[in-house]
């Protein structure tokens, strides 16, 4: 991390108190995950009658639309979009409204790395990297914003794909995508890697040590071939996705094994 | 499903409203989906003087004390374990503390079966399976159930883990583990599966069909192969778990294969 600013606040919402040596405020690493999460989970007041707070799995990326080239190190808003129901909009949209900063929501990436089997199932527990965030949502109305947040997204599920698709969106297109900007008030990430750490007297005991088998499982995902639809009429798998699909596997892999190894 | 009143009641808090034929409402998908998610995600809200829920992913696994043998399609309670917070604790004592049923949480439980790359960004979408549950949150404080549920989540990780560890947990380890049960209110589920849907137009238009690769990227997670810690003394790894790796592994191939196919 270059900039030694580029970091949360810590203040009480977002102190990691428990096993808070895993804790970790830099943007790069918080904004990190989030880009590099399929799916994050976001969650609301859902509705004033209800006690339960809502959560939806939806996608996100983090980015500026006032400096699109900004690094993850740098201040970013997240965009999200897919399953925006109609009520996170309209509470947005009423927040707004009100004159308030937008609908207070929190944004979630969990990546698991790994099982960690320790002897003892109390230490038993997860390579894992999380990031949560915590921000006010509203829905982006400009349609230059609109497009540029379309571009972001489609792209970070696969990298070129938005010039390699069937662009610019039609005007139905642009009026039945819902895109929310949500600006970040605190984030943070908790981490963990490494094997089992054991209690002493399981470690010195041979009945247990010789017993039980103790170590870490990696788990990582992984892209498959991809499967022509039906309707398509491309003669091959284009370079930039099978490139992606190789080279996203690697990583994915190599970050499992790396964290079980540390 | 053989007992058709298996099925949470379709509520406002739970209605699937946008695509609403992706939603399910059975007992036996959403406990299955929640059974089989390493980790869940648990929203509720944090603090009086913040206005924004929080999010913990933690380790969940639907179980009933009272019938141990309660199949999926039976009503059961969703244990949550890991990341425990102090703070989900103290609010899930003091809400039974004042007579009310737990703290209202929202769980849920995600997979992304795949990336469906269409003509058009606007038709992309992901190929998953969630689940959403609504619930009351309570500290488990019997002795026995705690055992129990240890039992159930440690076998969650890897099947068969509990009786290959050393049990049974310390007094300490007792004491230091905390475990919430949720009593389910509402449960719903989403999923989708298949192709690209296009527009006519693009997939009329050669010039668009024949430029523009589409199609379905299948995804999974992987188990890789078990890396046993520094202090193990276990010649091999043991059976049990090298049959779940591959079992798994295949299972999990195989569901974002037929997603893909559908």
């Amino acid at each position: 991390m270059a900039d030694s600013d580029a970091v949360y606040p810590k203040v009480k919402l977002n102190s990691v108190n428990r096993l808070r040596n895993r804790g970790k405020y830099d943007f790069a690493t918080i904004h990190g995950l989030v880009n590099k999460s399929p799916v994050v989970h976001v969650s609301f007041a859902s509705d004033p009658s209800e006690p339960f707070p809502t959560i939806l799995p939806m996608i996100g990326q983090m980015g500026s639309f006032q400096d699109p080239s900004a690094g993850l190190d740098s201040p970013l808003d997240c965009y999200l979009h897919g399953y925006v129901s109609s009520r996170i909009m309209r509470l947005s949209k009423e927040a707004v409204a009100r004159g308030e900063d937008g609908l207070p929501v929190c944004v979630t990436a969990t990546k698991v790395d790994g099982y960690v089997l320790a002897l003892a199932p109390f230490h038993h527990s997860y390579n894992y990297r999380s990031a949560v965030l915590h921000g006010y949502a509203q829905p982006v109305e400009d349609d230059d914003e609109r497009v540029w947040a379309m571009e972001l997204v489609t792209n970070s599920v696969v990298p070129e794909r938005w010039e390699n698709s069937r662009t610019p969106p039609t005007k139905t297109e642009m009026t039945s995508t819902t895109i929310l900007r949500v600006k970040i008030h605190v984030g943070s990430a908790k981490l963990r890697s490494g094997g089992p750490h054991d209690d002493r007297f399981d470690l010195k005991d041979e009945s247990v040590r010789g017993k039980y088998w103790a170590g870490v499982v990696p788990l990582w995902e992984v892209m498959g071939e991809p499967i022509a639809s039906g309707d398509n009429s491309v003669a091959q798998v284009p370079g930039y996705l099978r490139d992606y699909v190789q080279k996203q596997n690697d990583e994915n892999k190599e970050i499992a094994l790396n964290a079980a190894r540390e």
